[in-house]
């Protein structure tokens, strides 16, 4: 490795790949085709070196570069500064870092579902061996949004926040709004277009949400990676119903992750929330990401842009890249000095995770009762014993062409209640003989501080 | 200064602030407040040992730190590692920061006319000394707007960047679209909530917006600071009537700074632009900022929040702070292996800045017209004849009020065309016996690619 004498700085950083597909084929493109402007950004330069994948990938004219079919032997190259991990799933991405790590390489990962559950270990075992481990690109694509957490809004005690953090959720969510069609007909179209999985529960059932709420959380409060306690709850029981209703009453069905700092504990939550349309995130629409921050000094800030994608991924894996090689000087393979894998240089362990049911929120609930005088009534009565407020009420005429038995809906906006309390309300409701069927329950979230 | 000798990293960083006005007394609060905060992230303190003002703020419990009333004191300080600057405009301004510099002492300002004037010579003088300026509380408030351009997004080709950079210009034209006020009326009352100065000069005219957006073209493109290329319209003829004509055809009115790589060369301008009211820019509303940021790989971006005031303005400069001490091993004063200033290592000097003759738009044309026949057809063809398309038009009633010599107004939204073209276009119209008076010309921006 050639080292520029003159400022003692090393001057090639070796980049090993190790999986070619989307995001280490768009990684690889990206280091090619903008070469010179990262150069000039460096004064460094960047080059990948090796790659490895289960077999070639005909796409990338990978000649001249070292190819393994075995990952890890891009971890065991002596001549590698930083290993990109992009393979996805937990083995072998875990082994590959952790092996990675031992040999005293930085460690590039898009990979979320590995940092939020073997995170902890993965950060202790870097902060032994002075290396990096950065993973920008696992939450919200190409938005920069740990480095505006860990960094840019470092000066603040975060409140909270709040994102969009699923492209394919939103996508289905925005077409349902926009032009009235189903769940079911959406996901279709989101799987046809390459959106969704062909499984696609990680997505609409928010476990990739929740992956990435849990890595955002971290880094808002310093506090060590539980994803096991994220409450996850997804988008495929929301309705066209629901979201035309929501847009009646002024808002719009987002799929949020949300994590706040309260005096009981630490929230964090993925589920479909009902947000003013007024609100700037309640207008990201499509695949696009958002997230607002509520930081104490700064106030509400947004960050959005593209959550996925080859070229949006790869732009976040290279950003770290480029990090990494700029917080390192003559030593190519230490940079101790340097920013904090989860933002804090220690991390709290006294603050307890709340449960859903102690988490207090307004909610938005839909019925449907028998068409009988006094139902409304007894409803009322059994908020109000449960010390609920309606804020807001729909009550439509019955449906005719359902004959005299029509059921009628009705939509409640509550005033602010704890979960374990709404549990009870909506348990003695649906005890009562006219309400026909399961009461549809959806979060409200105001939050606090305008203009966001 | 104690060294913690097990990492071998200085503990403590003592800052200097020069200036206690709002931002100077932000500064101070915010890293009393969150002190404990501040040193969990860094695993080190920041402490304030010495604060310079014309006199003490009594508004600022600063008993304990050494005071001066004369700002070199901190610069000749030889405790101090870190001095902000605070003060605003040229001097003392300028001759402080080189004299810390001069002394190795980091610096952090959140002089934005003084970066974009004088920002070429302040960061040679710190790159000659190996120490780092910090800037980024200087453009868009609080909003981390150039750790996102210089870091976040270092693996792009920056193609272009807009931006919301002026809170009071933006307040003004949310009051006028939202309630139909007069520029003159809500300037009064935005002086009265202490928004606009008492010369409002700089933010309405686009002074203040042209500083910030030549920080962000020369962090985006790799350019040095040229701040008098950038072409500069206000905001100060912009009437309630072409807001209302703007949202009838799906426009916003924004005070905009704009700066795009052309194959001819880089566009800087600031001026009111119509933008469809679908992008989520043309919702960014009252005081707040926001910066569309459009890169190669990363698709649009788009940062928002705070621009002003001594909260989120503090945030950022203590984000700057916090950078420097991570950037910084066992050696206070140096890390010359970190970010640019301006983003690249090497400048260009190539790339010219265009005129705003040489800059192609489309347009919004705003005419009285005699209410005549064949008007509208002489109109059109001297736009025919200069090559300009319409494409759209509004063509108003005459009033009845003013009798029979009443005067119609005609709105046109033109195609592309170059600016110097737009200018005989115009010259030609207002030749014309029945044009009345002077033709108002916005510039419209679509912006390329989807969602933002």
């Amino acid at each position: 490795m050639k080292q520029d004498s003159s400022a003692g700085l090393k001057d090639q950083f070796n980049i090993g790949i190790c999986g070619m597909g989307t995001v280490g084929g768009g990684t690889f493109t990206l280091l090619q085709d903008n070469q010179t402007e990262i150069t000039r950004r460096l004064g460094r330069s960047l080059k990948v070196s090796h790659v490895a994948s289960r077999r070639q990938n005909p796409l990338y004219d990978t000649e001249g570069v070292r190819f393994s079919t075995d990952v890890f032997a891009v971890a065991d190259d002596p001549e590698v500064d930083i290993l990109v991990e992009v393979l996805g799933g937990t083995e072998p991405a875990l082994s590959l870092i952790m092996r990675a790590i031992e040999n005293g390489k930085h460690v590039v990962t898009a990979n979320k579902a590995l940092i939020a559950v073997h995170g902890n270990a993965i950060f202790a075992a870097a902060k032994r061996k002075g290396v990096t481990v950065a993973y920008e690109s696992a939450v919200a694509g190409g938005i920069p949004i740990i480095k505006a957490l860990r960094e840019g809004l470092a000066a603040n005690s975060i409140q909270w926040l709040a994102g969009i953090i699923n492209g394919t959720g939103n996508f289905i969510l925005t077409e349902m709004a926009e032009k009235g069609r189903s769940f079911a007909e959406v996901l279709k179209e989101a799987q046809a277009l390459g959106y969704a999985e062909a499984d696609p529960t990680f997505d609409v059932e928010g476990i990739d949400a929740a992956h990435k709420l849990t890595i955002l959380a971290s880094n808002a409060f310093g506090i060590s990676l539980q994803f096991d306690k994220v409450y996850t709850e997804g988008i495929s029981k929301v309705t066209t119903e629901d979201v035309n209703y929501a847009a009646e009453l002024g808002y719009r069905i987002k799929h949020l992750g949300i994590t706040r700092m309260t005096d009981k504990g630490i929230e964090m939550r993925v589920h479909p929330t009902l947000i003013s349309d007024r609100r700037l995130i309640a207008n990201v629409n499509g695949v696009m990401n958002a997230v607002v921050v509520k930081g104490d000094s700064v106030g509400s800030t947004l960050y959005y842009g593209a959550g996925a994608g080859a070229k949006a991924t790869a732009s976040s894996v290279v950003a770290d890249l480029i990090d990494i090689v700029r917080s390192c000087g003559s030593e190519a393979r230490s940079n101790s000095g340097n920013v904090p894998s989860l933002a804090f240089d220690s991390l709290r362990s006294d603050i307890p995770i709340l449960k859903i049911e102690d988490i207090e929120c307004e909610f938005y609930l839909r019925l449907s009762v028998q068409d009988k005088i006094g139902v409304m009534a007894q409803i009322s009565r059994l908020l109000t014993d449960h010390g609920i407020n309606i804020e807001a009420l729909i009550q439509k005429e019955p449906d005719a062409s359902q004959g005299g038995d029509a059921f009628v809906p009705i939509v409640i906006v509550t005033g602010r209640v704890l979960e374990s309390q709404m549990n009870k309300a909506i348990a003695a409701m649906e005890a009562l003989e006219q309400v026909v069927e399961k009461i549809t329950r959806i979060r409200i979230e105001q939050f606090d501080g305008e203009g966001n």
